[in-house]
């Protein structure tokens, strides 16, 4: 018999608070009271920049142009043949993966690319790490697999992976780490030499413990990156036991049309069974197929991205503000967001005294991480050059104090 | 430490036959041997008629006429209010059904509905219900929650549900029963009469057991019925424990597009509770939110249907054509499926029997009930008209026998 009417850990997952979702609320009230124009909202990470028109035009086209029963109809659970294959064939290009159709799964977004790759993978008891600072809802998709999920603390120095702490962590439950880079919420790029290293710990592990150790890549912010030198390496390619999770919400700005792809490294050992594991797991999560006619824009925009030099410009403006202004800026390489050391202990608390200046940021400690704010600058660059008198203010309300 | 790789079940999954895809494959291969034209392929459910125009044109127009930023933006989780305002007036006008948005819930599509409400209110121990023949994903989506499927045997004169074994299936552990109606794989549609008893036999175990038995009603063929004569009613009103789940893949023929709600009622114990639990279910399984532009796609064309006389007409034809055969058909008074007893007692022998004759037939048994074969009739009519001379030489191959 059942202890309750529903899945109570459902019912506590539907009912969270959520400090981004609060903060987001708060500015409605606020932008009501004094104008949306004097609320500085840098809660929320929305692309700003809309898609490209090449994108908006392949929609038209696609609906005048195919027959309505194709073009809306399902494809295969994994995503239509011609789409993976020409998405293989750019990777391919770009990054000399030497992947095929058949190691391409479609997916309805990076949520679903994540839900589906740690369902395939992870039994009740295993456990999967991640780095802090790290998106808060990993622990949602890896606690509801039953695994256990496992922070590594973040070098809030650098920000990149704290990896002696890494290795000492693994045991051999260990099933996966997941990792994102660009990193939300600090706009960190791992470096090669770091994620190099990763990969030795990985296979020294592996070795050591008979199994393989997975990694997941979580990498919506791929193209988000603002400085030619910043190197983002395919990851399939320093480790074999590797899945990438890819999302086109953020570099084609289509973060509602919940379209994205899981790549199964083909020189995973058992590749065929983890890519049958990962179709078992969507069909599980009742996702049937990525939406199709999505499936064919994306596939004919690849290589196309919307206009990112805007979010640079936004990064620039807002770290050199910031950083004269006395704040400790974490510079970001990619995404686009900064992370900002709080000018006191507590996260909280100077979010609130943030909003006396009608500044609206988000504590760390939901990303794993205490003393910081996450400002999201996918913003319009007037709002950021309205809000620098803000954060000067601030800034100088706390050496007054 | 972990006893596998990958998760076993997720594996199995993925791996699993599938005799309609399989029915598929073999009817692609055949096609290329002797002309699809010559090819009778009744094995899948995807519609066959075209999505209406006005649909097509809003998409144009949406993706013309809206700000980009936010038609391919994120809605909230629970889908955007003015959509799910506009479904549940829609539903209030045409079944005075009392909802409100806050009752509504976009969903990816059917599926997507059902396994959300299941993560909701299910948890291991718990059983769920459902009649036989039915949906075979249904297996899954329940197994994926930890709990048990319990089948009720079909009846198999009427097809209507086992009310009797139903009644006496039910414990303390029952959760849920699912039904699907109009039904695949029979096209019955359950009558107001039985659907009364069945809600009466939940009202009555419900209380002697102390908590609530949810019915979830699988609907994405409500509009599909084809005699004026025929109801479908809205179960919130028969019975207050109710989930409705829906999806617009048949209605409007957007099967690719993954767009459809749950519906909590609200005169549900515990509807805020239960509605929040479906919040977290679809946060853990990884859905963010229903498809946006979809959502505003189908907002605009409430109360609209692709045309879904061809499908009458498909019915008519073939159910006439084969019951003067001397087939012994289920009359389908909706859904696009004729369930016909096969001519053998092994439906998969008689299948291979009729791919003799280039008839693509699903047997009944992975829907739960030996000894028929699923047509699905959502093909042209032209192919209809040329298969029934390969049906009449079937029926005269076995009285020859």
């Amino acid at each position: 018999m059942s202890h309750s009417n529903y899945n109570q850990a459902m019912l506590a997952l539907g009912q969270a608070p959520s400090v981004i979702r609060e903060t987001f609320e708060y500015g409605n009230r606020r932008a009501q009271e004094i104008g949306r124009e004097n609320v500085f909202d840098f809660s929320l990470g929305n692309p700003s920049v809309p898609t490209p028109d090449a994108v908006q035009n392949t929609i038209c086209r696609l609906v005048e142009e195919t027959d309505p029963i194709q073009l809306h109809g399902y494809t295969s659970a994994i995503g239509a043949e011609p789409v993976r294959a020409a998405i293989a064939e750019d990777l391919n290009r770009r990054y000399d993966t030497g992947l095929s159709a058949s190691d391409l799964y479609m997916t309805c977004g990076a949520a679903a690319s994540l839900t589906i790759t740690l369902h395939a993978i992870l039994c009740p008891g295993d456990e999967c790490i991640t780095f802090a600072p790290f998106f808060p809802e990993y622990r949602v998709f890896v606690e509801a697999t039953g695994a256990q999920f496992t922070v590594i603390d973040a070098d809030t120095e650098s920000f990149q992976m704290n990896l002696a702490a890494f290795s000492d962590t693994i045991s051999a439950k260990t099933k996966a780490v997941m990792i994102n880079t660009p990193n939300n919420p600090t706009g960190v790029v791992y470096t090669e030499e770091n994620l190099q290293k990763l990969c030795e710990i990985l296979r020294r592990k592996s070795a050591e413990y008979g199994h393989p150790i997975y990694l997941i890549a979580d990498e919506p912010y791929r193209e988000l990156v603002y400085d030619a030198a910043t190197v983002v390496p395919y990851l399939t390619k320093l480790y074999a036991e590797t899945f990438v999770c890819y999302s086109y919400s953020k570099s084609l700005s289509l973060p509602g049309d919940r379209i994205g792809y899981i790549v199964v490294s083909p020189q995973m050992t058992d590749n065929r069974l983890l890519y049958a594991a990962i179709c078992g797991a969507g069909r599980a999560l009742g996702f049937v197929c990525a939406p199709s006619m999505m499936q064919q824009v994306v596939a004919k925009n690849l290589g196309l991205t919307a206009d990112l030099s805007i979010y640079r410009k936004n990064r620039d403006l807002l770290y050199n503000a910031l950083t004269e202004y006395g704040y400790r800026c974490i510079y970001p390489d990619g995404a686009f967001y900064l992370f900002v050391e709080a000018l006191e202990q507590d996260a909280n608390a100077f979010c609130q005294k943030a909003r006396d200046y009608e500044l609206l940021l988000v504590p760390s400690d939901s990303f794993g991480c205490k003393g910081f704010v996450r400002i999201s600058y996918c913003v319009t660059t007037e709002m950021i050059e309205r809000s620098l008198p803000a954060f000067q203010k601030l800034a100088e309300a706390y050496r007054k104090s």
